[in-house]
């Protein structure tokens, strides 16, 4: 059985959208992930807001709180029947999110065993035959086959195969 | 640069002594490590105990008061010198240790960059070249060579190439 790993943030977890959910709030903006077109997320807001968004992701209510991606429960459900599913985590950026990211999983992806989580810094520690990620970065380092997950900052990206959403995963995996 | 991937529990930390020391102070006992030869830690402590002894796992403090495994600090500041170190703990087990699992290689291995941890579940993710754990478990479903560090459990174990200690450790990966 072939193995996907699938990352968290920005694929499974809508936490950008969260993020600039709170950052209009709290500053009376109107900043959306069409602004955020090739760009990161501290790229699109003012550099005297950048540390209190910062403070955003210590709060461990931040992470219970982001909306999943749309259609990831269902597509991933359905990879787990024909794949060794793990999810994978750069979570060592944000120590304090451990235990907070692990009960959203458990919350919104509960058909998911514990052993199949992986909190990790560097991603080329992760043996898999395929990568979903929206980052380069880690599918640059990762040893088997990147795959891009589109996100506003990697819009540019041309070097891996790129999928835009959970059907098209689906469609790549099990058609 | 090969890579090695190291365990924490019973490799790195010295877990299941300050399990006993704890035990035996709740319980006037005087359960030794010498005790639990060729068994787990809940072979040798009677079954109405083993619920208390479960609910050391759920303090932080618990993990904060671990004793380092002795030459261990040394020994990996050398290798990390010739090898790609990452520490992999199997902590999906007890989801309240992440925080404090990662507090604790930063106390006692500062040296060691936060993005050479990998908190799991099963160790066939791990992409090393050496896994160094007293798990025979974890040493199975690893991909690459399995070393197993001596530990009261596994003592009866043949399969693998064993080290005792973490002189033995280094004459093996440095000489």
């Amino acid at each position: 059985m072939k193995r996907i790993a699938i990352d968290m943030d920005e694929v499974m977890a809508n936490t950008v959208q969260h993020c600039l959910d709170l950052y209009n709030a709290d500053f009376e903006k109107h900043v959306t992930l069409a602004d955020l077109h090739g760009l990161g997320l501290f790229d699109a807001i003012a550099a005297e807001h950048h540390l209190h968004v910062c403070r955003y992701f210590e709060s461990e209510m931040f992470f219970a709180n982001i909306q999943v991606m749309e259609g990831s429960q269902a597509a991933i459900q359905e990879l787990a029947k024909k794949y060794e599913v793990f999810v994978v985590s750069a979570a060592m950026d944000v120590p304090k999110s451990f235990s907070a990211k692990f009960e959203w999983l458990g919350v919104h992806f509960p058909f998911l065993p514990p052993g199949r989580i992986v909190f990790c810094g560097d991603k080329s520690i992760i043996a898999a035959d395929y990568l979903v990620d929206d980052n380069v970065r880690n599918l640059l380092s990762f040893g088997g086959e990147g795959i891009l997950f589109t996100a506003h900052h990697n819009i540019r990206e041309t070097r891996f195969r790129r999928v835009n959403n959970w059907p098209e995963v689906c469609a790549l995996f099990l058609s």
